[in-house]
């Protein structure tokens, strides 16, 4: 359930240099992915539409990554959420993601 | 489908003085919500996630109201939408969403 | 050339208590508007597409005003800057300025 | 430490409707202003400036009272703050601010 | 008209595994680009300006390539354009833009 | 104290090709880090918590290079900063300044 803590090469020093901050890092990814009444799988792909509108490349790419090999999620779906995207966050964010899966996708 | 164009009141002077915007604004939203795989409802989840990051009011509350009336969505499903805002856009666009929220369920 | 200086109550305070920063802030202004080839009316649009991505209300609304002032900028000249806000920003702000503009432009 | 907390109106409400949230919420908080050297006051002006240059004006108006009653921080120390939303986050981000600043110290 | 459409290689791939998405993209490009008053090159300027104050690098360098290959748009008024950018959005998304017209222009 | 015009290497240009955006870049620069209470390395890592929240990876890098070259700023002192940017910016703002951070004092 804390799919991004292994995703990030960054957070293997933040748990060994300052565990404090790792640990809180865990715990947030919990409550956030704990819902309620929405699955995780539902959540995740928020959480990648989240991302993509900020044009992140590195944070993108993690969370394609992470959400096709936890969930097997298919490129119809991630861009499903790329529609919503588009609409809400504009071109340039589209696009950008757009690029970012068919780089991943085509390996 | 094309829910957000009736829930701003500056889209009917679009529709009047605007034609062809007006008309792409329809067909966007219908590409948009007419995704292969992912529902309607997941996609309108999704929406309200990438809006509430960028902490405009006006269009956070549109979304919550929105997806609360078509969807009978309720709280607890809206929160965990917000769970993962506060995860990747952090505590002022969490706390802004929540305090809209319950501005809209207190009523 | 200075108009946003004039737009923005704060400024005033800003003027009399810190001084240096307001000098600041007529200068960048200045060497913002003095563009080598473009006009200045030019430029105001382009600062005015900029302001509204961002959804800052108070913001949009002072560009709006001050641009239709200066230069009798007029409502289809605005929602074409506006267009660009809709392809390359996402739907959320473009409606908060098409709201903005009209809520001006009615009274 | 954990002032937002009490800044926020939503937040009573989390606290009695998500618990696990609204604990997830305080020790965020807590491991945040934590830091191993800075000192808190200056952790605080930190996220004084980062909540600025979104300009959500709820969460600024938040963040200039909650610093100025925790810690006496005084105009000069909070326009300092903004000189550097100036520089990096533009003019609008900034008098918004300074309009917010304005508005919460003549009273 | 529709020149970003050429200029992002994901968009070949949209167009043939998701055909509707692409023709939605053309025809929101073909609106955007159609305003009533101002000349298409007033409003890929525009573009510029909204494109670069979200430091996407991958999207800035597109806008500036295509604005110049189409409309011989000069560095002047590229720096024109990222002046207001400076005054609106700041210094890091203006050195972004700034690093990139350099890089691609003294080639 | 103008720290950033000496790591930006666009800006060499914008010093002979536009003199007058070259020295009102200066003057910013001046302004801004000239603040009456803070002293110059406060203010260095405010503008620093800023720039982490909108992800752009090179003023980011910028950032630390300059803070830890100048004020002999330590990793500590930054996570620290990072912490409040987990907070009020979310996590793919703060892994990729952490993922930055190692990647500067690994080598």
């Amino acid at each position: 359930m804390k799919d991004e803590v292994f995703y990030s090469k960054g957070m293997k020093h933040v748990k060994e240099d300052y565990p404090d901050l790792y640990k809180e890092n865990v715990s947030l990814n919990e409550v956030t992915f704990s819902g309620k009444v929405l699955d995780y799988k539902t959540q995740k792909l928020i959480a990648l539409g989240i991302t993509a509108t900020n044009s992140d490349s590195r944070a993108v790419k993690n969370q394609i990554k992470s959400t096709m090999k936890e969930f097997n999620v298919t490129k119809d779906e991630i861009v499903d959420v790329l529609r919503v995207v588009l609409l809400i966050a504009g071109k340039p964010a589209f696009m950008n993601a757009i690029n970012i899966l068919y780089e991943l996708t085509e390996k």
